[in-house]
């Protein structure tokens, strides 16, 4: 087969454009740093949104959904806030043919029109863990827009959540980051994720503590896949969300937000994806296994229908490909291309001796196997192809992870995967010198990997690297 | 207990407003017309997405998501669309700090961006049909909003496609109105819609044919469901879809479009509630079945929560109610202003007898049942209530339908419900009487109830009457 993307080695950002457009996975959109999520890519996101969403309802949060425009002054009632958003809002200024008194700024994220309910809706202790997230799109003019990974517009959901302490709205800005986001990108994505601190200059605006989940591409760089934050009383005070606590003594209370967004998709494609195309782990997989006709012949569409009901009733989500007017090899590429796990090819011949070949695309065996096997083998699979793709990249991640001791070996480091390196090293300064190489603090964590609850412990290291 | 709600024969409307803060639906957004869906509106709205995205998918079409903002000279492409739409636009004309080139429109529809990629993506007969959905926000600057049923924002889906033929699309414009649309209304919202043809002057802009499912509310006013437009080629010209047919030669495509949005649940609450609050039919409620803790006692809670398991594992969406601080009277209301069809209650008496109180929402029994046999009687009372729901739709729907011979009888009619005429009495001249009247054709249909291919159909009847 004519090798149809740009190798990776060769240029791994014109290979993901190459996979998105050659798996249909989504088109540039008319307005410069747009998409349009053809289906192919949406099947994916919908798969990866219930993941989500069973995850974010398992912790007790409830869906709402706020309005897409916020008025400018809502905005500015949280200074960081604003700031930080500013030069990135796209703004209404004419609505129903007549120019507005007051300019609607698209939400590029939601906390101040929710903080504005919130605050009507907690007034007592009894109304707290106040628990929301919505499904929305969000608006950020981006200066260097890339598929998925930088959009101008992107799909995401937004947790926003109201606590009686601060004490509850860190543990539960800390539950999001680890049993939400951590357990989805690992078990469903098969991402091995680094859970960890931002530091205040990577911090969201408003913030007052930003955690991140962050995964290693193939060519080494870093995605932020997930954000948490606890934004103390920062929001409150500006909206007043204020209830009144057990002893009827009015307090102020605390907020946390949180994220995660369409980015997972380009994260998605870049840890797994290789010369051939996309790998999709099982579980996020819309199409596990393909059983195609190779050839026309007696009984053949009507044995690939059967062999896909038996593989349905054994849990796995098949399709059947019976588009025989189109030749065999170009059809194989494309599922190839597509990263659909298990290509069970079945033709006149195979019929007859009453077995199929089954292709794995993960691992890349091709069997033949008897037709009454074929099925409980393919489920099996299933397991066996999301471990090893979580194994795969834990190995080309770990391997790309240099322990380093200065600002220079965290640079040399950062060509080829991250460096991994005391903060203490490194510091605000450090920090700054680093982005002159265009290199950022990814997150901060403790020697035994998990969270510091301040950048100021003792012995905690940074992850450095270069970032989509 | 207190009544809390305005009685609907006092003031319909204002009843509607009052359910939707006591049952804690929705609240009005910052901006005007714009609202805020609260979790236990929402949660209705995933039931229905879900119940909708399964019959959309069952009929082939597949999800994507096309962006946001949309270039203002696409929507000039298509004549009659601009028309009807220019007015409800809301534009962006700053993004990242600075001014746009060219002003770009919030969607109000997708025709246009949809037609631009159909356009790239339909290349050959073998492409068609093309059957796209998306599920989306769309803005509309309304003049007169009001809660779920016209706002200037709205959550819905919108499904185009392309078609090789007028004939494959006309009929897939009908299999969405009936198989989709008029089977979601009928067999999940308990809502007997008649599916119809709108005039000339009810069309889309852009169609040649908008048919519409009209469901009729308690106060004898229609509410448009949900809508599917031929679009005839004036799309394909506009936005230049053609393909090569077998022949290869090439040809315009024909195109359809169809939509159903957060409006359904005005419809659902105005259809259904009464002066207690909502009535959920139970295939659409979130919550079917509630287990209140009437009073604490020793093993209340514990018996409760068996209960509750046990009504899971008979296939019904069940809450435990265990909030003995609030009163139960207060409790009681609650769940009855929420509509839940079926609530349980358990008291230390109770359980010392073995038994629980169930009582239905619809109907209004109030039972003592041995608790052994509550688990099969609420779920046999699952489809004995989306049943008596329909049905009762259906009576009073059908005795507020007159039939009438003149115009003057029309609006009389109009002031309890509909009126159904001849077309030929009323004609376009008829229905600009009417409109004098704020009196509209809801839709035309043939005299044993399907939908005509023209409204030049002999015998064609008009449903006329008041819409919100």
């Amino acid at each position: 087969m004519a090798a149809v993307l740009t190798p990776q080695a060769d240029d791994f950002p014109r290979w993901y454009q190459d996979v998105l457009a050659k798996a249909e996975l989504a088109d540039n959109g008319p307005v410069r740093g747009t998409m349009v999520i053809r289906p192919y890519g949406y099947a994916l996101w919908e798969r990866m949104q219930a993941e989500l969403d069973a995850r974010i309802k398992a912790v007790g949060a409830r869906n709402v959904y706020f309005p897409l425009l916020i008025p400018e002054s809502y905005l500015q009632r949280e200074a960081e806030h604003v700031e930080g958003f500013s030069p990135e809002l796209a703004v209404v200024t004419h609505a129903g043919g007549k120019q507005l008194d007051e300019p609607l700024v698209i939400r590029p994220t939601s906390e101040t029109i929710f903080g504005e309910y919130m605050a009507k809706w907690v007034q007592s202790y009894r109304d707290l863990p106040l628990l929301l997230n919505q499904w929305a799109n969000v608006v950020r003019w981006e200066l260097r827009p890339r598929p998925f990974l930088r959009t101008t517009e992107f799909l995401w959901q937004e947790g926003h959540t109201v606590h009686a302490t601060e004490a509850d709205a860190a543990a539960f800005a800390r539950t999001i980051l680890h049993d939400v986001y951590a357990d989805l990108m690992t078990s469903v994505l098969a991402i091995p994720v680094v859970p960890g601190r931002k530091t205040v200059h990577e911090r969201f605006a408003g913030a007052v503590n930003t955690m991140t989940v962050e995964g290693m591409m193939r060519d080494g760089k870093a995605v932020q896949l997930g954000t948490s934050h606890e934004l103390g009383q920062n929001f409150a005070r500006a909206f007043d969300i204020t209830f009144l606590d057990a002893e009827s003594q009015r307090q102020t209370a605390w907020t946390t937000s949180w994220g995660a967004a369409t980015r997972m998709l380009g994260g998605l494609i870049m840890v797994h994806g290789d010369d051939a195309g996309l790998r999709l782990p099982p579980r996020v997989a819309a199409t596990q296994a393909v059983v195609m006709v190779a050839k026309a012949g007696e009984g053949v569409v009507e044995a690939a229908s059967a062999l896909a009901a038996e593989l349905r009733a054994a849990g796995v989500r098949v399709e059947v490909d019976d588009r025989v007017d189109t030749g065999f090899g170009r059809r194989a590429v494309d599922w190839e291309l597509k990263g659909v796990p298990v290509r069970i090819e079945l033709g006149p011949r195979d019929l007859a001796a009453g077995s199929a070949t089954v292709v794995r695309r993960i691992g890349g065996t091709k069997t033949s196997q008897p037709l009454a096997s074929v099925a409980s083998s393919v489920a099996a699979a299933m397991d066996e192809d999301q471990a090893a793709l979580f194994a795969e990249a834990t190995k080309l991640r770990d391997d790309r992870i240099a322990d380093v001791a200065s600002i220079d070996e965290s640079v040399e480091a950062s060509a080829a995967g991250w460096a991994r390196i005391p903060w203490a090293v490194v510091g605000t300064e450090g920090e700054t010198l680093l982005a002159q190489s265009g290199i950022t603090v990814r997150c901060l964590v403790r020697p035994d990997g998990s969270v510091p609850d301040s950048e100021d412990e003792p012995d905690v290291l940074a992850y450095v690297g270069r970032a989509y």
